[in-house]
């Protein structure tokens, strides 16, 4: 595999980072998980776009141009021989001694990755709440894609541990906030809703998307929503995956709705 | 400078992680900052005990014993002539593909590098309290040291911003929890406090020898009670710092106080 860093392609074997990167030492830094689709970079400028939004939260000047960026990410897929696929994107702080505030300057780093990988509609899901961590709606990170996402691992974990598929994760108020990578909707009174961003929630690249098409509410969602659901769905910027299932009681029939369906149409 | 790294001390400059390192995609790994005194490790036991606690939140087996820990501790304080001075420990899950799940099995990255560096008693601080970010008392992340530390860069970006020494954090619940590499103590009413881990709160080791020397009560405190407090004081492994105002506002009579300069024995 050929990755992006340090301004050209390399062998990944050969890639190095420093051990005293930010990224690494304290999660000081962004990335962006992108699908490769008939070989181009999908919803590129909605991705680029939170990227920056990302970098303003944490005081980041990501010294590279959304065309240099764009010219990166098509090195990799070539490099690759991408037709359908997964682009990682990560921008750090770069290195830096030891202490909490950065440098200045700093010298941010740049590393993108990129696999071949078959992007067909999931499969349905069940899913479980996560009891051992919450999302943090005070904290800024819950709005942007930081390299903070321990509490996603320990929240996956957990639903391996549960022979869940997936896990929704509350935020600290008790309120349904998403998946551990991936947006939440819910259909209930034929109504498609989404819990709100300041409840601790990504603003989803494809989540946008979906909201954009089908008309969504963005409301807050307890738990106890989803007994009243008629069908609830997962969305990230690999797909939409219908969930049929949470804590082991069925959403709806069981089944994949007709409005997941109809999402499934703009991936 | 001279690090340890994969089993073996190498030059910082030569120094190499794996792109795909999980502790640079997640954030998962943890860390010990130790202080070395007189050519020892301080409070050894501590810090590996804690560690150990951080690697089982966090369902990690680290693959390398106390005595294998200590023993690489030892050759990177000779190899870099450290009298006085900062041991920073990481151990990461190791490299991986994509996903948040970790594999199995997995080959967890060591890594420990130090510098020397004059530990004398750091000058009496000013703080703020953070309006950016909040401690997440609803995740066991709060309560070890993680690489996922980007909400205290933001909260030291904005203790800069707004020209304080130190910055102070709440959790969601409002409640006074530590400062963004520190824990706090007030003197209130005669009676030393500090607030109770369940309160999003790091279990420092300099923490729990102040509370063993001086007798103190952990419970959940306030904004509201720095205005009641006589003193003030901040904790980690390096040093123990006078706190003598907040948002402006002199803590007492806005000078260190008998009991932060009795706490300050112990270190």
């Amino acid at each position: 595999m050929m990755i992006y860093l340090g301004g050209q392609l390399v062998a990944a074997a050969e890639a190095r980072v420093d051990p005293w990167d930010r990224g690494l030492t304290l999660g000081d830094g962004l990335f962006e998980t992108i699908a490769v689709r008939a070989g181009r970079v999908a919803r590129r400028e909605a991705h680029l776009s939170r990227l920056r939004d990302g970098a303003d939260v944490i005081g980041l000047k990501v010294p590279f141009g959304d065309g240099a960026l764009a010219e990166a990410l098509a090195q990799v897929i070539e490099a690759n021989a991408i037709d359908e696929g997964v682009l990682k994107l990560i921008v750090t702080r770069g290195p830096a001694p030891r202490g909490l505030l950065p440098p200045a300057p700093v010298q941010p780093t740049l590393l993108i990755a990129g696999v071949a990988q078959e992007l067909a509609p999931p499969e349905p899901a069940t899913a479980v709440i996560a009891t051992v961590t919450r999302r943090n709606e005070h904290s800024p990170l819950s709005r942007i894609k930081s390299l903070n996402a321990l509490d996603n691992v320990l929240a996956a974990q957990e639903a391996a541990r549960r022979n869940a598929d997936e896990v929704l994760l509350l935020n600290g108020a008790g309120n349904l906030a998403e998946a551990a990578a991936a947006n939440l909707f819910l259909v209930a009174g034929g109504i498609v809703i989404t819990p709100p961003v300041h409840d601790g929630v990504l603003p989803g690249v494809m989540r946008a998307d979906v909201i954009k098409a089908l008309g969504v509410a963005e409301r807050s969602l307890r738990p106890a929503d989803l007994t009243g659901a008629s069908e609830a769905f997962l969305t990230n910027s690999l797909g939409i995956r219908p969930l049929v299932s949470v804590d082991g009681v069925a959403i709806g029939d069981g089944q994949p709705g007709p409005v997941c369906k109809e999402a499934q149409k703009i991936v």
